[in-house]
């Protein structure tokens, strides 16, 4: 009589990584080997159901927490952050945790789920979008983007030839005599069609009686070849008077129960503050052991240059496991 | 092989709210707009079994978390807090956390509770008991009881001809040299024969080293015509010299898939610090999808006048879903 | 579709306890009476699963937490501190956090698992390794080790004619410039034929930039005469300067759904600061109401003395039930 579904990922690896500033006067280097969790994905567990109301509508929800397979802690670690007010708390499902209804309408949601920006993110990126694999990782300024911010409402449509769109809005409930509360406003479009897979999303990030607002927009697209699927990504992001302009180009490479994926990402960032140029590099493998585990490897290298001010340079290398249930 | 069920609760809304302060000098209004949680159930998702031992002998546990349906976060977003200490923990289990035996002589608990007073409280509750809709949300003193203090041991009667009863007592465990520990007592005696169900409850908690203790005592009734169910509920509060009257009356009506729900509750406070003067009034529906899934709305007034000193009123209003799994 | 377990066990006794300090010029005594957790064992919920991969290769993972069945809270109540930086943060799994694989060659486990030395600890412990009354509750300083470090690669090796082996290695992942990171090692060596169960486990805990480590060493044993299991554990733990012997003698006594068990423990510790020496004594039934059920009760009794610096007495007595799922 139960009506859910226990389901989860463990991802746990072995790796190494340096950071060598190389700042006049303050240069360091220090290598650090670690038991990790999420090399690829985040480790999660999760309760989710879908209930059937007859005439094509469903009830359904998902609740999700995440957590550092190494250590069993709660990701993020230090629970959850509101991100109007700062405040924290522990967190039960730090991931997802919404209730809503589907049906020929599209889809509602209420609660925390990932943005509409968040969603077609990682479409055009190389490396298996892997947390720490990816070559945008330590480079690009998008990363910092609020992905599930809660106090939310969210849209999907249902998909038309290919063609579907969301959309999604965040209460910042912190409103003050005088004072508007903050907002987040997130959505996308999607085309999707045989091996061609193309999204555009922007997303607007207001605190609490701010004049400006960070806005984040990124095209991701991919092409499947057959023997190999080519990516992209081109982003930008408008924070103040700060401006950060990003691209990322890559390849999946199927042989067999391996898969092999790389690829380059630039970031440069203009602002008062000066120039930050910023590139990555990624390269990684898995190897299928079955559609539910696979094992992993790979690199990536990043170098951070403020012009004119020395640069950050990091590399890691990782050895890993991931099992789904 | 696995002998425990999981379930849950996901209750989220849209609403807002407004709180009106109506004090010389001090006056404000102030309205939020919100996604909560909770709208007329806490959302929770929780572990339970029993295990038939033979000749009517049953182990049964229940383990069972809060959270808010909008940010992920535990319920109470603050974690555990010790009543007796205020220590603060994170709390894995908020709700319910306990292991029993139960078979002819009834039931005994080990652990974390609800008491016997919080059992019966909600029997004469108008607008579903609603955290956000029923009548006595913002009105009533006697809300302030420790629900689930844990440490604690509980029986409950086998009915006998419709009458039943239970009692718990919780342990302060915070005994010191010269000083006694604290402890909560809660009971009740009950009575459901065909239409008519009828609850009387008392719950004394007393304070490591106190001299007195506040009592809650409250009596709740039902009668279902069939067209309508009649609500009531009397209730007192003493704490020291503040006395705490309160009353609430009320009626469910069915109409097919939606029930409809409203009604009145009064609060009177009178103490050394002056007189208290409190009313409110609650009216909500729901529409059901299924028997586990509903859509809701409702409203709630209320009044919170310090005689001779102002006002407070508020008005919410909301529209939710709640899923059950 | 599902492939995943849900599993757990609920602790729950009423018990008191006294502890009485004689020391010149500082003498209490104090009773506490409690409901409480983990009498036997830790209460704990986990989700764990094993995937076959074919030619005996299998992929598993455990993820479980602890937690308080008096109070809901989090066990450890304050999360999870990192042992080697000692910072805490919120714990979703506090006890067994990994994923791995197994097969001929063994079982290789990456993440947060019980080491080596803690999983042979209790083969030799008397009065069923309980947390309240085990002879060495209180008398062993060796109880001070840490049981699940995380950060951690294990392996342990298949059964060879009733002998294995486990070894596992803990990164402190806190190296700074010019100072080494922590790190924890953990080995057991084990024999289990017939009657006869032997265990050597020691393990080495070093902190970051550290010039020594502490030591722990056990040798556990137990021995089937059918009628009653000798237990029998010997201990040395060495931090410093400071040395501690330790042993404990014990037997299991099975009475149909009854068993009894009891012994004795001792610990001498010497060092610059003094003298230690302690004793510790407990004897526990159980009653088994099904292979998942049982009622317990037991007593220990404790005393520290600081030679020529007086003593502390300690007694526990406790009724209980423990519940798997």
């Amino acid at each position: 009589q139960s009506s859910v579904t226990l389901y989860g990922l463990v991802d746990a690896y072995v790796g190494t990584s340096k950071v060598k500033v190389s700042v006049p006067g303050a240069s360091s280097s220090l290598r650090q080997s670690v038991v990790d969790s999420g090399g690829i994905n985040t480790s999660r567990f999760g309760f989710k159901g879908s209930e059937d109301l007859g005439g094509g509508l469903k009830a359904n929800f998902v609740l999700e927490g995440g957590f550092k397979a190494d250590t069993g802690a709660t990701d993020p670690t230090g629970g959850y952050t509101n991100p109007y007010t700062g405040v924290v708390s522990s967190s039960t499902f730090s991931r997802n945790s919404w209730v809503g209804l589907s049906g020929g309408f599209g889809e509602v949601k209420l609660g925390k789920m990932w943005t509409p920006y968040d969603e077609v993110k990682g479409l055009g990126a190389a490396a298996f979008d892997a947390n720490i694999f990816a070559p945008a990782t330590n480079v690009w300024l998008s990363n910092n983007y609020q992905a599930n911010p809660g106090n939310a409402i969210y849209y999907s449509t249902p998909s038309f030839s290919g063609f579907s769109a969301a959309g999604m809005y965040s209460f910042g409930e912190n409103k003050a005599p005088g004072v508007d509360a903050g907002k987040i406003m997130s959505a996308n479009v999607q085309y999707a069609n045989g091996p061609i897979a193309v999204a555009l999303a922007h997303q607007v990030e207001k605190a609490s009686g701010a004049v400006g607002s960070t806005k984040f927009t990124q095209l991701n697209g991919s092409y499947d070849l057959g023997a190999a699927k080519l990516l992209a990504a081109v982003g930008h992001v408008k924070d103040g008077s700060d401006k950060s302009k990003e691209f990322q180009v890559g390849v999946d490479v199927p042989l067999g129960a391996v898969t092999v994926s790389g690829g380059v990402a630039r970031a440069k960032l203009t602002g008062p503050g000066g120039e930050l140029k910023s590139t990555g590099f990624g390269l990684a493998a898995k190897y299928d052991l079955s559609k539910r585990t696979f094992l992993y490897t790979g690199l990536q290298l990043s170098k951070n240059e403020v012009v004119g001010a020395g640069d950050i340079k990091t590399d890691t290398f990782a050895v890993g496991v991931q099992h789904k249930f």
